[in-house]
């Protein structure tokens, strides 16, 4: 595949092999265009875009980003461009009418059907983070009156090659109100003479228009679901989110959870695409947070500076003790985090969960203490055995409260009602850095009587 | 729904109120289920397990945790449990014969029909992780010389109760091989009389059977497709993977990272499930290595003592300069991560990226360096204005040296073939306390002019 790719571009500007280059860009996926992208010329793209067929053109123009878009949009004739839009799925059309420039979307609304217009204005009233902000309003509707054969002729005559899915029909009431769901398996194994309304399951699984995108998600993928129905306050059927853009959700949630654990914000936008300054804002808040709250360590340590004098060695273990705190105080959180997310964990198992961290949290107490016993007396800079002892019962402790805060932050803060992933790893480390080396100092001068 | 299944639990042991809780339990789905499950007692769970129908029970089975299956499965007479197993995937018969003990083992091979044995016994040859370790081998067959109308009524009558798709027909030769793809739409909306032949896509995307999961899933996922065809060294059809399957593996994929950024390996069981030597185990290993690098920084600061006499102030700030070069380093890498993940980056932008890395270091270093220039100028324990002067400059040094290494660290190991994940933030913060402390002092040096 690299290689083909490879292949490819290079041979874009040769006449000669220029026929049967076409003819092996004619059999990619959209995706394995995409992916070709990067590696041509803007001539290049413009003409590898005239060759393919009109439905991977419309589906390829969905999945590019921003600029290449709107180069492209800017290079098409009129007809081309027309042609193009009727291609295209309406959620792909809203979401291209809002990302290019206003010249190109004047250019772009005039060459709409007036379908389109009505559906793009529809689905422009939704927020995107939204159940209805993700949804198609092509789905395919049924009455509850008719038969199988009819049903099924109707799929075959008007539906099949306009919707995104066949695979799910609702049925609707005369206010397009929801009042069943029926398959198309269910639909080709029935009898012809029954009707729809008899076959339908009539308890339908929906989501409302303003449910959150991502509870949407999880709707659909908790009952293997190809696509779930959108419906306003008064039950009425306004389209239906598909697993494709379910898959899309779920991804879009994993890169901002990664972002969160790694002590950014803001959006999940293509790293490339952002330019410094969107870089900037979406690292620096955090950082400036993080450094205000860590800078508390400073007056912690100048609190003890008599014991930095007296006792210099106490100093060197510093970092080992706040890393090692954070590491372990950001494992039990992660977990907690996790476990809260994916609805393993509730606040009522939160008796059950500090006995168990408890339990491992002395486990892994004793084991890094022991470790750091070991290392400190026998390694480089050599410490005596009341200073090793030292070091480790320290350690030992920290590791013990940092076990169980990062266990009973994010329980909290889920029980409060917020997201508790803001007790993710960075700010978790900030705070067991404060109490971990007041725990440090604290225990020291106990141990050795200062 | 929370009120409903707290209702339900409540009044399950009310012989008077047990027909109405009956009715509405008929209407949750597995999933609602599933939730349910943790509130009732071992008693309770196997009388509602007896009271939904069969096709729920088959479907909850398959998402129920070890422990509870392995409850219900003693607890059922065997005429219920072959009929629960008749009714369930061969790909999640696979895995609940390969999770429960032997004995019940012993008991559900006996009870499981011929086909079924030999369905499972084939799965069961290939790894989990693969794609086809997910697999079902029960995919819709066609043959190309068939008319419209021919496979219309084959999938009527034989295929729409027992397969787990019907909405893709994989088209094969006499020898298995796949030869072609055609969707139930495209079946549909074509003329009766022309040949499956003459309609199907012959250009097949497939994935090999030992292909991995995820590269499997992002195939699927790549091509909006509701399944993707498993094929083995010959092309010949072994099974296929669906959407549903692949939602699974990329939840799993995102607990994995997640866990990777939390400084934890291992698997992503369960918190709950995982006993607590498991959860010892997962997280020991890594704070042992972590733990034993984050020592080297005890070996760096006694190579600066002479200094920590001289200038004291020094030492107040070692916390707040290896957490914020941490947390920068730590950024940079996600991003890395994250890109190169998702493919958005590759080796070949490494220049590009390091470029726009340094902008953004240079800008977040001199912010932060103006921060604690003009924290520990004004606020508690109050610097010299050479001191704070001395930590600013120092600290600023440090973000650009951590955002630089964080950026580039994960590309190499990218190139070099390995998982850029192990640079996520733990191991990123431990190499950056090293490197950083010894910036640190070395700028102290020069500014202080010791």
């Amino acid at each position: 595949m690299e290689k083909l790719l490879e292949n490819i571009s290079e041979y874009m500007d040769d006449p000669l092999k220029n026929g049967a280059i076409a003819n092996s860009l004619r059999e990619l996926s959209p995706a394995e265009l995409e992916e070709l992208w990067d590696s041509l010329t803007s001539e290049q793209t413009l003409q590898l875009f005239l060759i393919i067929d009109q439905e991977t053109r419309s589906a390829l123009m969905a999945e590019l980003n921003h600029s290449d878009q709107e180069f492209l949009l800017e290079g098409l004739s009129e007809q081309l461009t027309k042609d193009l839009l009727l291609y295209m799925e309406p959620d792909d059309l809203a979401d291209l009418i809002q990302s290019v420039s206003s010249d190109v979307r004047e250019n772009l609304w005039s060459n709409l059907t007036e379908d389109s217009r009505r559906e793009i204005e529809f689905l422009l009233r939704y927020d995107e983070d939204d159940a209805a902000g993700i949804m198609t309003p092509r789905y395919g509707a049924l009455r509850a009156e008719i038969t199988v054969e009819q049903a099924i002729s109707f799929v075959r005559r008007d539906m099949a090659d306009k919707l995104e899915t066949i695979y799910y029909l609702y049925v609707v009431d005369g206010f397009k109100r929801l009042i069943g769901v029926i398959s198309l398996r269910q639909l080709l194994s029935a009898e012809n003479n029954e009707t729809v309304g008899d076959l339908m399951e009539r308890n339908v699984i929906y989501v409302k228009d303003e449910t959150d995108q991502e509870d949407a998600a999880r709707v659909l993928e908790d009952n293997d679901f190809l696509a779930i129905p959108v419906v306003d306050d008064q039950l009425r059927l306004l389209g239906i989110v598909t697993f494709d853009d379910v898959i899309d959700v779920i991804r879009e949630e994993q890169t901002e959870d990664i972002y969160k654990m790694g002590a950014m914000g803001g959006n999940t936008d293509s790293y490339l695409e952002t330019s410094v300054f969107g870089l900037v804002l979406k690292r620096l808040p955090w950082l400036i947070i993080l450094l205000l709250a860590g800078t508390i360590t400073t007056n912690v340590l100048d609190g003890y500076s008599e014991l930095t004098v007296t006792a210099l060695f106490l100093t060197l273990f510093v970092p080992v003790i706040t890393q090692t705190g954070g590491n372990t105080g950001t494992q039990s959180s992660t977990l907690m985090i996790r476990g809260l997310a994916t609805g393993e964990l509730k606040f009522r198992d939160l008796g059950k969960v500090l006995f168990k961290e408890l339990f491992v949290a002395f486990i892994i107490g004793l084991a890094t203490g022991g470790v750091i016993f070991l290392r400190s007396l026998y390694l480089p800079p050599g410490l005596e055995l009341l200073e090793a002892l030292t070091i480790a019962s320290a350690l030992s402790c920290v590791v013990l409260f940092a076990t169980l805060l990062g266990c009973l932050v994010p329980m909290v803060i889920h029980r409060l009602g917020f997201d508790p992933t803001v007790a993710a790893g960075p700010l978790m480390s900030t705070v067991i850095d404060v109490c971990g080396l007041t725990i440090y100092y604290e225990i020291a001068r106990l141990v050795l009587k200062l």
